[in-house]
């Protein structure tokens, strides 16, 4: 088969198209609605357009698919969509209840509303203003996610199971980042609460929901369904572990964020977590001390990274990352008579996720 | 036929009760989940079952629905209590905006969640832990909504319409907030910017899709749609200039709010474009200072409830609601061959949204 990453670049490609068709429809369309509006939809375009995007959860559904189906269909492309729609409107609200104001390197949506407020309005708080305002762009993206399922060509009876799996997703990603939310008000958390942060947040949302969309709409059954699961939920946490360590020593560049945010912010992961575990007392000590500091300065991060380093919690967390992707390549060997190229991007897809540097 | 008012509180009934065996099962579902979202999900009932919803949407779906049908079907009230449940996501999300701390004579959701953080959390701040766990209870409750829907016993191909139906009418709302909110942050609003925001957040909101979901899945068509249409937006414009007269000259003790709140928030109402557009020079100068004004006396209040009759813009806008609502039933006399009753029920409830006192 062809090179496998220029083979997911082509996908890439396609989705990019359908949500600049989309969008730019959505803003011709809005032509009588108040001139604010059909802004606020351009904002939200160039929000999703944005470079850095990986649109691996749009891969997947279409992967997903042509794991049972030979041909590529262009409708898949609509519900691919609807994975990068919801997606944003996710990250939209996430940046709001973590009060971070960079996306993909440009301002998170919210942000850019509040200044826009400084700039052009003269009643009222700036900040609320781009609150609120991030709230509903939120919603208009997960309620044209939504539309892109619905609108697709699909059979009605396919649609409506799709419809049932993404709701299930949607639900469980918010129970995630409820959790999430609760842990980050909380000075000690249990492995238990991050790992169902994991489970729900990144594991079942970014890779298991894909995964069945497209298996669902090739028309596949309940057991193909949970041998995608058995892949699905262990890359999910590998991958889940992989971005915490680029969170940690990962480059601000290729990243697109500081690497000293998700200290800043206090951020539980499984990396500090086994940090905090294996840390001798002055090691916590200063541990401590960085965690959900403001303006931390470069030499801390470095001390920080050091001892992680140290502990040996950043071997575990990598080892433990890789056992994962191992269990989830493992699970991909079971399935007989289906696509071998989809199941060789599958396997190419696990190994991505360990080498990736963003 | 029976009473009206006691069909429609039978109605009522069975959608209150539908909320609570909903809500009954999502959390003996949750067991097996972070404890702290089982009790998030029994605030989101006790919010859900508050006393003070008139249910006017969900009634307003079954009516949809008998009006070309004879008889009443168990599955309607799933698609009813869709609506009441996108209702408390809508209220929720909007008394976040609208930083309102009262609800149905209660804590709004974020405020309680504001409260829980004071008294159980050490970290962080209350009001950002509100405003979080807002959205995502918000969020919890639209996806609630789809999932009654997408659940319900109805052919594939009438709930796919309904569905459809369904995310228009979602989007339209968060566009007639979005304006809403746009609103509220500018001391000068077009009349136009007024009647916006009624058709898309009130008309076509609580009269117009409720109608049309009932009458999709009776599998009503087109001209049907139609029709009620020509009942539905009239008759949602006169129900908010209503709301807006009672949000300004009604009873703390019925409405569930201060007669002060609007007042103090610098709503942008029909009623207030009038008074401002018929007062003179002293007259503008008092409404101007009162409007948008924190904690408002009394006296104050009188003195401008007094300034909106003494104008004529209280009898302006009574006729125009009372016109509006003849209009709507005009538009119900055309249909030919439906279920008598439930016109005479349509009727009843045209008259009632003018009579109101709460």
């Amino acid at each position: 088969m062809a090179n496998p990453k220029s083979v997911l670049e082509s996908y890439k490609k396609e989705i990019n198209r359908s949500l600049e068709v989309f969008f730019n429809l959505q803003i011709a369309k809005s032509n009588k609605k108040a001139a604010f509006f059909k802004n606020s939809l351009k904002s939200l375009r160039e929000y999703h357009l944005r470079k850095g995007g990986k649109r691996i959860r749009a891969l997947l559904v279409m992967l997903g698919y042509t794991l049972f189906k030979n041909k590529r269909t262009a409708g898949m492309a609509k519900v691919a969509r609807a994975m990068e729609l919801i997606h944003s409107s996710l990250l939209i609200k996430d940046d709001i209840m973590d009060e971070d104001i960079l996306r993909r390197g440009k301002p998170a949506l919210h942000y850019f509303f509040e200044k826009l407020h400084q700039k052009k309005y003269k009643i009222g708080d700036s900040k609320h203003f781009g609150i609120s305002l991030g709230i509903l762009s939120g919603d208009i993206s997960s309620i044209y996610a939504y539309g892109s399922i619905i609108d697709s060509s699909f059979p009605n009876q396919y649609k409506i199971r799709a419809l049932e799996r993404f709701n299930q997703m949607y639900f469980d990603t918010v129970y995630g980042q409820m959790i999430d939310v609760l842990n980050s008000y909380r000075k000690k958390v249990a492995l238990k609460d991050i790992l169902e942060v994991y489970r729900y947040k990144t594991a079942k949302y970014t890779i298991e929901c894909p995964l069945h969309l497209g298996a669902l709409l090739s028309g596949a059954g309940k057991r193909e369904l949970n041998l995608l699961s058995s892949y699905a939920i262990p890359l999910g946490i590998a991958f889940q572990i992989k971005d915490d360590i680029l969170g940690m020593f990962g480059d601000k560049k290729t990243v697109g964020k500081p690497a000293t945010s998700d200290l800043e912010e206090g951020k539980q992961t499984f990396v500090m977590f086994f940090a905090f575990k294996k840390a001798n007392q002055s090691q916590r000590k200063f541990l401590l001390k960085c965690f959900g500091q403001k303006n931390i300065k470069i030499g801390d991060l470095k001390k920080v990274r050091l001892i992680i380093a140290e502990t040996g919690a950043l071997q575990y967390c990598q080892e433990y990352a890789n056992l994962l992707v191992r269990k989830a390549k493992k699970a991909l060997s079971v399935f007989k008579g289906v696509n071998k190229n989809t199941l060789f991007l599958l396997n190419y897809i696990a190994d991505y996720i360990i080498k990736r540097d963003y």
